[in-house]
């Protein structure tokens, strides 16, 4: 999967000219605020997947919009590739620059503009980082719910342009569940706002479409997010399976009864052991699988719920059923979920960590697959997951001194990503696409699909000039992997029935 | 506003040979699938906005997806317009015909073809009736939240194309938010699946981008719908007022207080005093306005809102508050303000429904906007509707054998969406676009934004055949119209803050 970022395979661009790139760029922006030293380029040379390096003409630092809309209007005029990056903490390459590009890093957009408690919502630029908001929201009783395992780090601007999720999206929703609207400035430096503080917005749904579009279609400059009232309380439950596929079939049954948990983790074997060794959370050691599920509201509504889960783990099999004691148990339990994947280091030296999701009652049958695939790729897997939205997080484990260990990983990722689709799932369940999946987007989609998604494409980016070579494939590309998945036919949806 | 409908103001057509149209398509549908009969046609001439009417040169009902193909390739082949048909229920004239172009309509697609209580979902034909998937799914503990006024008669596939909402879309969204994937054909007799069982999906949002989209990208053939649990209780509050405004502040208090009411529906003095006489629900007649907000859910918490909400609704100053005794008030309660459209009769000939969206904030304005703009058209308004959300359902009195009368009406419609547009809201809530609100996507939207939505369409359809006319202006008609709206520059919010 992590070949090398090969611009020749989907996009060709003649060279830039750095001197004039300088002379029409730099005086567009403030002191500072354009870079093209190599010391100061190999800073941005990768994001949160650090297997893709690569680097661009220039950097630019925009301050203000009308900075923005100058330097894509030139951009656009030069026929010079254009990069967005926010916080570089993406996992699938999104924000890899495209070399000889620009690379357009949006980290000075960093206020919060308006925090309105009556609307519930808030106004920032695409710099603030996504805890901040929450942070800034606390005094009003709010928060904002989508919650990657990044978010001291990662920018909202980020969060849209990947449709981030989190812990609590279960409940809560992805980031286009918890924006209202995005300003955003186009290739030829138009400003649009799309969506809208009212309930609805007429027109397309050009916010939806801009959400998760990974840099494809423009650049955000200023987000309305959705707050959500605190919850009055929050109780968590650890259950201890002695068995993987039970532990599935109760994320199953805890959803079949109706209950939406504002999270519902599963962590396996391996994974859990390397966590407890990490964090010392007090997880039992000797469980194949351990479930964390987390109910918010109010107390007395949580309190029944509580019993109510608990009652469907016990009949589900768990072999163990522990109700965090207090608010100190329960950030215990979580800090073992949250160390889990630098808790990996004592697996082996590297790993890599996968994105899907699939229907939930699949996952029994996923899990199992899963296992049989890492045997065949003679590699280990450890994981750690989103079980109750089925968004998969396989941590492959590998060594990148052993000769061919790495190439073994990308296959194994490859596959475990092919199985997904094949029961009716998705390449990517938060990470996005980027340059990480582009070849696995040839499964997941049809001919026609692909050819939708670039005369979307081309109706905002004709030149093909905005992160080029990343989350839609070239036809060409698909061939060259072996072919594009085609749809069952009149009933796209019956290969589910399958599972 | 209810200019009647020119297509050569915005989109022209060479006129299309009858002879030649039924040779093509005929032999292509089922028998009885191909009218051109004038007295068929008739049946079709309007669509629930019975003030525009006119005439296709053909009806066409497929029953198969293979059927639908190859319509749309001889269509596009034909170079003749296109307009799909559901239920015909819509309020904004999205289906009325396009004078000599061809009508498509999907009544026969009318089987529920799954219902998954594990995944919760329901796979569903377009032509499917709303309260159909309900009633369902409701063996299984299970019911689809989106419901429209209309939810008897209106189809799914009208429900998509218009991003239907309802009642209880302030709790579960609209229905972009409770439709997990759809299967469309495009222009080219292209078959796309968009979106996934899975909790994401990868690529560019186009399922979202086709939820609302009026007709004017392709035609749905199959939608994955989201269900939900059946509350275990619900319950419903009224609360009188002597004052519209107090009730407005009362809804923002609710609101504020982190309260999600299942539904939180408005009605002024005028609309109901007419329920009352039509439905003898039981409302205190002399009040300025009343609220019903109802709470779902498990019971012990229900009865906890029920307690703040009226709590928080005598703090905002309501002269009664009253908690529906049993089911049988509960449901004489909704029945006022069910019957409360047709109830318009008793004041007046005639009346004509508004839809446009506000921020929450900006109700108590709006409401006294309205009706010093009621005086100055001199016409009556009476007011009904989706408070919680801001979805305003202003409903003009007028008498249509009084000459000038519709005018008048069309002329106050046209500028309480634009008050609306000034608070920041949208010109449609629930309704769509469709012909109705042409002109008031020109104030809605800046030139940059028109232009995005036309690329857009461009790319689905660059002979512009699917649906002409409706949803989105051309230029010229703005032009025309009164120019541009533009958002205030760098600050697309900002206006806001002057509410």
């Amino acid at each position: 999967m992590l070949d090398q970022f090969d611009p020749r395979l989907d996009a060709e661009f003649p060279p830039v000219d750095r001197q004039a790139l300088r002379a029409r760029l730099a005086p567009l922006l403030p002191a500072g605020g354009y870079l093209d030293g190599a010391e100061a380029l190999r800073a941005y040379e990768s994001d949160g997947l650090p297997a893709y390096r690569s680097l661009p003409a220039a950097v630019v630092l925009p301050e203000t919009l009308e900075q923005v809309r100058t330097v894509m209007k030139a951009c656009a005029e030069l026929g010079v590739p254009v990069v967005t990056r926010g916080a570089g903490t993406g996992l699938s390459g999104g924000a890899l620059p495209f070399p000889g590009g620009v690379l357009l890093v949006m980290s000075k957009f960093s206020k919060i503009l308006e925090i309105d408690p009556v609307a519930l919502t808030a106004r920032v630029q695409p710099g603030v980082r996504n805890l901040a908001v929450s942070e800034a929201a606390a005094p009003h009783g709010l928060f904002y719910a989508p919650d990657p395992s990044s978010q001291l780090a990662c920018s909202i601007g980020g969060n849209v342009a990947e449709n981030a999720g989190g812990v609590h999206c279960l409940k809560y929703g992805l980031t286009v569940h918890n924006i209202l609207a995005v300003q955003v400035v186009t290739l030829d430096g138009e400003v649009l706002t799309l969506g809208g503080p009212a309930a609805d917005a007429a027109g397309l749904d050009l916010m939806a479409l801009f959400t998760g579009s990974e840099g494809l279609l423009g650049v955000v400059t200023e987000v309305l997010l959705r707050l959500q009232p605190l919850p009055e309380t929050t109780r968590l439950i650890l259950a201890a399976f002695d068995d993987v596929g039970r532990a599935a079939q109760a994320v199953a049954a805890i959803m079949a009864a109706g209950v939406v948990p504002a999270g519902l983790e599963m962590m396996d074997g391996p994974a859990l052991r390397a966590a407890e060794d990490f964090a010392r959370a007090g997880y039992p050691k000797d469980a194949a699988a351990i479930l964390l599920c987390e109910i918010d509201g109010q107390a007395e509504d949580v309190a029944e719920e509580i019993e109510r889960v608990s009652a469907l783990l016990r009949e589900s099999g768990a072999a163990e059923v522990r109700i965090a004691r207090d608010e100190d148990e329960r950030r215990r339990f979580w800090a073992g979920r949250k160390g889990a994947f630098p808790a990996m280091g004592r697996l082996a030296p590297d790993y890599y960590c996968i994105d899907g999701t699939i229907p939930r009652k699949s996952l029994p049958f996923v899990l199992a697959e899963m296992g049989r695939l890492a045997d065949v790729h003679g590699l280990g897997v450890a994981n750690v997951f989103h079980a109750g939205d089925g968004n998969l997080h396989p941590l492959i484990l590998y060594d990148a001194n052993l000769d061919g260990d790495l190439a073994k990983a990308e296959a194994l990722g490859g596959a475990i990503l092919e199985l997904c689709v094949s029961v009716g799932g998705s390449i990517t369940g938060e990470h996005g696409v980027g340059r990480e999946k582009i070849n696995q987007m040839c499964v997941q989609f049809s001919e026609a699909e692909v050819n939708a998604f670039h005369a979307l494409k081309a109706a905002f980016d004709p030149q093909g000039l905005l992160n080029p070579g990343k989350a839609i494939p070239t036809l060409a590309r698909c061939a060259e992997y072996g072919g594009m998945h085609v749809h069952n036919g009149a009933l796209p949806f019956a290969h589910l029935e399958r599972f």
